[in-house]
Order: C-alpha cells, then sequence, then structure tokens
C-alpha cells in the first residue's frame, strides 16, 4: 500500500517502510547547490542525482510504494521528475522546514495511518554509500532489532578524526547480532567534536559517527514522541487524522506552524528510553562540503580530483569542479578548491571547506540572492 | 620630419626621436594577454592601453612624427587604430621577432637614413610609469648625456631584491650631472639574479634594475653595430637602403631571415665601449607577471587587490582579476591569484607567477592553441 489509502498494494507481506527526509540545501557545495538545487538533486557521484541514487538503494529493501520523501514545497515538483516510479501522494510536502523533528514524526503518522505495525527507516536524500549490498545486510539487522521495540541508529565506524559528524557512543550491553551484525545498547549522542576530542574517539573504539539512519517502530516512535515532544505528536496526529480530507492543506499548514523547530536527535534519540545502534562500515559519506566530495571523486598521482578541463603545473591534493568547459589554469597551488560554474566561481582553501556556508549566508544578506 | 621622407617637418628644431619596441606577449599575464592580444594592447592599468600610455608618455619629449612602433605583421593594424596620431609610416613592421637587437637596429638604420645626427631613445611598449614628470627630466639627462657620444642606460634604483630583472652595476666615474640626474659609467650588465646575489645588489646601493631604456646618438649606436654586430650592421643599411622604394618588402624579408636573433642588451650594451647609467626614481614596473600587476592595483585593508565582483571570507594578499561579470568566491585564502575571462580560468599561486608562461607553454604545444 501507499500513504494514499486504496492504492494497490504490491508487498503486503513486508512492513518495512523507507521514509527519506529530503531538506536541506548543501550551502557547504555552493556555488554547484543553490537553494533552488540543492544537494540532493545534483548528479555529485555518477550520472544519477543523490537522491535517486539513495531511492535506488532502498528499493532492494522496500517497494516505491512504501518509500516517501518529506521535502519542501519547493523541490516536489523536481523530486516527483526524478523519481517517476514513486507514487505522487508519497511526496509529502512540509509547509516549512523546522528541522527533521516534525518531518519525521509526520511521516510516522501518516504511515501509522495505515500499517499501525510497520517498521520506519529514515535515511538522508543526499548521502554517498559506496557498499550497497552491506547497506542493505545492516539495515535488515536493523529492523530485525526494531522490532524488539527498541529505536535503532545505524553508527558509522569512523575512519578518521572528524570534526564535522556528531558520535554516538555505544555501550558493551549486546541487544542482538544477525549474522555479521551487532546492536548494542546506545550510551549517548555528541554533538561535533573538536580535533582533540574526535582524535580520543576514534581510538577508543566505542564511538561511531551519527550519520542520521535511525529504523524504528512507527508506533514505538509514537509513544516517544506522546512522552518527549507532546506538541509534535498532537500535531502529527491531526495532520494525519486530516490527511488526503478536503481540509489537509488548511489543517497542516495550520498546524505546521505551531510545531517546535527540532531535529529528531535532539527531541528524541538524546532522551529516548531504548535506543539501540548497529556499527557499520559500507563507505558512508554525507557529502558535505567540497575536501569531502574531493574525497570521493577519483584522484591523479598528486591527489589532485579533476572535473573539467585542466592544465595544471606543480599543483597537489587540489579540487577542480569545471561546468563550463573553460580552460582552467593551476599553477603552484596545494590544498586549493575551484568551482567553476556558468555564473558563480569559488577558490577556497581545503582546509576551510567548512566556511563555504559563510559565502551564502552573505550572498543571502545582499542583493545576490539569486545565486544563494 | 617623419622616417618616409618628404612628410611635413612639425619641430626642425628638435633632434630626439622615440622608438617604442612593441614585441612579446606577455605570456606571465595569461589569460588576460593572448598572441593575439598582447600586453601592450591591453588597458591594464587605467583606460588606456600600455601602449597608448607608453605614446602619450613621450609626446612630452618629443612629435608624433619622430616617435617611432616597431611591432610584428600581426599587430600593425591594432597599433595603428590605438594611437591614430601615429603617422602610419612610423610603424615599423618587422618580418618576424629575433629580439631587440635587430629590431633597435632598423629603428636606429631607418632614422639615420633622415637624420643622421639625431639621438634616438627606446622605451618598451608596456611598463608602467608612475611620476611621468621625473621620466620626462631624466629622458633629458640621458639626451644631454648621449650627446656626448655614450650608449646611456636610465636604471631604475631598486625597491627590493627582485630576480625578475636584470641588473646594471655603475661606476663611481660621473659622466654628467644634470640638475638632479647624474650619469655616471656603467660597469657590466648582470643577468637576472637569484634571491641571495639580488638582496647584495640592493643593499650595495650600486646595483640599478635594467628597465630596457636606452638612449643613444644613432651614429654612436651604428658604430658599435659595425663593430660588434656587423651582421646587423650591414642587414639594416640594406633594408634602410631599399626602404620606400618597390624593392623594400622584397629586401626586409630576404635579409630579415638572415640576421642572427638577439638582444640589444646581449648584443651590444654589454660589450660596447662607452655605455654610461642614469639611476632614476619614477615609480617603475614591467608589469611582468600578475604579482607585479597586483601590486599596480589599488588594495583593501587586507592587500587584497581587486578587479571585479568578489565576496571573500578571511582572504589576504590575495589578487582577483575578472572580466565576466561573474560572482566570484574566495574563501581562506592568502597569497592567491584568481584571472577569471570568458574562456579560460587561471588560479596561481602568488610566489608562483613567473610560472605561469608554463601554462602557454603548454598551450601552444597542445591543441588549446587558440588560447595561447
Amino acid at each position: 500500500m501507499s500513504v494514499a489509502s486504496g492504492k494497490p498494494n504490491r508487498a503486503a507481506s513486508s512492513n518495512f517502510w523507507a521514509v527519506i527526509p529530503a531538506g536541506g540545501s548543501g550551502t557547504r557545495l555552493w556555488p554547484l547547490s543553490r537553494s533552488a538545487r540543492p544537494k540532493f538533486l545534483l548528479p555529485l557521484l555518477g550520472r544519477e542525482s543523490m537522491l535517486q541514487q539513495t531511492f535506488t538503494r532502498l528499493t532492494e529493501l522496500t517497494e516505491p510504494e512504501r518509500i516517501l520523501v518529506v521535502c519542501g514545497p519547493a523541490h516536489a515538483a523536481a523530486i516527483a521528475r526524478q523519481l517517476p516510479t514513486l507514487p505522487s501522494a508519497n511526496i509529502i510536502v512540509e509547509p516549512s522546514p523546522i528541522g527533521t523533528g516534525p518531518a519525521l514524526a509526520l511521516a510516522s503518522a501518516l504511515i501509522h495511518r495505515v500499517d499501525p505495525r510497520a517498521i520506519m527507516g529514515s535515511f538522508a536524500a543526499d548521502h554517498d554509500i559506496v557498499d550497497t549490498e552491506t547497506f542493505t545486510r545492516v539495515v535488515r539487522a536493523a529492523i530485525r532489532t526494531a522490532r524488539r521495540g527498541d529505536l535503532v541508529t545505524i553508527g558509522i565506524t569512523p575512519t578518521k578524526p572528524a570534526t564535522s559528524y556528531g558520535y554516538i557512543e555505544r555501550t558493551d550491553e549486546v541487544i542482538l547480532t544477525h549474522g555479521d551484525d551487532v546492536a548494542y545498547r546506545a550510551a549517548r549522542f555528541i554533538e561535533k567534536p573538536d580535533l582533540d576530542r574526535a582524535t580520543e574517539f576514534v581510538e577508543s573504539g566505542r564511538f561511531l559517527w551519527n550519520a542520521g539512519m535511525f529504523v524504528w517502530r512507527v508506533s514505538a516512535l509514537k509513544a516517544e514522541l506522546k512522552r518527549l515532544q507532546p506538541d509534535i505528536h498532537e500535531g502529527v496526529r491531526q495532520i494525519a487524522e486530516a490527511w488526503e480530507s478536503r481540509d489537509q492543506e488548511r489543517v497542516t499548514a495550520q498546524t505546521w506552524s505551531t510545531l517546535p523547530e527540532i531535529t529528531i536527535d535532539q527531541g528524541v534519540m538524546e532522551h529516548a528510553r531504548r535506543v539501540a545502534v548497529i556499527p557499520a562500515e559500507f563507505g558512508w559519506s554525507d557529502v558535505g562540503d567540497w575536501n569531502g566530495l574531493g574525497e570521493l571523486i577519483e584522484q591523479d598521482g598528486l591527489g589532485n580530483s579533476v572535473r573539467g578541463n585542466l592544465l595544471k603545473i606543480e599543483t597537489t591534493n587540489s579540487v577542480i569542479w569545471s561546468e563550463t568547459g573553460r580552460m582552467v589554469a593551476m599553477v603552484g597551488l596545494d590544498n586549493i578548491i575551484v568551482v567553476d560554474t556558468e555564473d558563480a566561481l569559488l577558490v577556497v582553501d581545503r582546509k576551510q571547506s567548512q566556511e563555504v556556508r559563510k559565502v551564502v549566508e552573505q550572498l543571502k544578506a545582499s542583493q545576490e540572492d539569486t545565486l544563494s
């Protein structure tokens, strides 16, 4: 079934639903990403967009009828075109972006409405995963763990002391073993650490990257929302009740504007009673900035990641992404990123990749809003 | 008179002629400079091209009828359009560029043909001079010195230990004092030194930058050419004899192809008997590379030289030259040069500015010849 009740039900035997929150424009990938063409709509790695790759990956686990995309009003049409096999009713348009808390709560409530015993997984629209087979296996272990009532996170075994990711500390308490995968009781969620703490985390072997991958029974999330976020719980209950009725848009708009802006991590996961974490290694990246994207592009013998027509003289460890077809010459550079698009050019020190978001902030604050 | 005999003679009282060798494309200013639009034709500083500024500067010293421009076949038309007051006959087209030796020898022979007692000065077409008044004064002192028969150079008092310029060492022997200016006997010419030697040179106070500014009697140059470069002497004599005859082009083409390729410095000045040098300070630069051009553009409080639509975040001592109107964002950079043109983009470490010539070499060697 799909969230539009009455649609054909191609795989009634399974009750796993996948939700893709497609929010955020990826400001650190400016000037490629823009408000109007967010990161998840872009073919950053390969010919398909990040969203299309995410969708394809999830069709290994469930039918398109049980995949939902939650997005803002500006991107619904583009998502519909990029995912022709996704039922229209499964594109859930939130009136405005107020964090993953309300977005996933709404998706969960809409699923609960048609399938109260459903297990739901949430997977960001714009992350890269290299080893799809392992990903599928780990999600299956997470589904199995979630059946017991736990809120399950998939935590990525760190490969370096990243300071741009949040971390999850695990305990030694094993909840479930499934083949190669082990679900542990989670100890706590930690916000982005500084380099010293991140280094400690990696060395300890007990800390995992929080990749925003969650698997739970919709009924278990509902119970935790009721306890921890009663306003969100009540709001999405009202919206789900009005869904597909004449009142859907009015109730959604009115209710949404009263909900608190919060992430699912801060609103639920950090305070939930039963949280499990499954360590995983499948080549994950949030492709969060140009440094990260550069790492995912094949490099020449001098560490340069090249997309475009580059002439380089004594240049190393740099990233060039050109979409204009122009000749780009780089001379005597190390660790520099150049992004060349039709209407904007970015040059940034690779170690300062995170600061690119400030460019977008300044553009938004200025007259150059169309470029942001 | 002009080199075309029979033309009106507006200022017969003076016998100073100015020659502008307009060769070289300025490969280190790629991608702004190209073979087809060399540095001297570009308005790098101000609204006039470097050639136009040079010409205007020289009209303080002589009439347009006594200014010659020596250039290659590809640039004669553009020069004629940029300098409408220059008589057409004063644009001397050499069949191919073979250095300043033959170019200045030919100019000198053509001047000698119509004015054997002439004094000639040579000034590059693409150098920047800030203090025109002082420049004019120093050239007048050089003319006065040259009347005595010396080959005179104007040497620039160094302001830093530059390694991209040749140097002239002076002796303490004073040849002539004229107001604030002193002409010394020159000791020797030195090719571009390394940083250690350049630092010694600047500290000694006896070394001057060789700015390629020469003033001499055409009869004095003729005598030295006969002694030091007999082939060039005989070649330009034959060409001058055929000038304005039916045979001009045939003789010029045939003779030119037999002449040695050499600079006036190496061919004559380094071995001449009586060479004088006048130290001068008038804010001179050869605008040889992007680092040098950046120094001549007004800088913001953080040392950035900006031409274009720049958004910068924590960026210092950098140069941005954009001709596309695109938004250029620079983040976390120091000492980086970005040059943004319609069909090519350059990013170079400021300390490596000299290496930009290698880009042009590689373009010429490849299929991208139109970009060079």
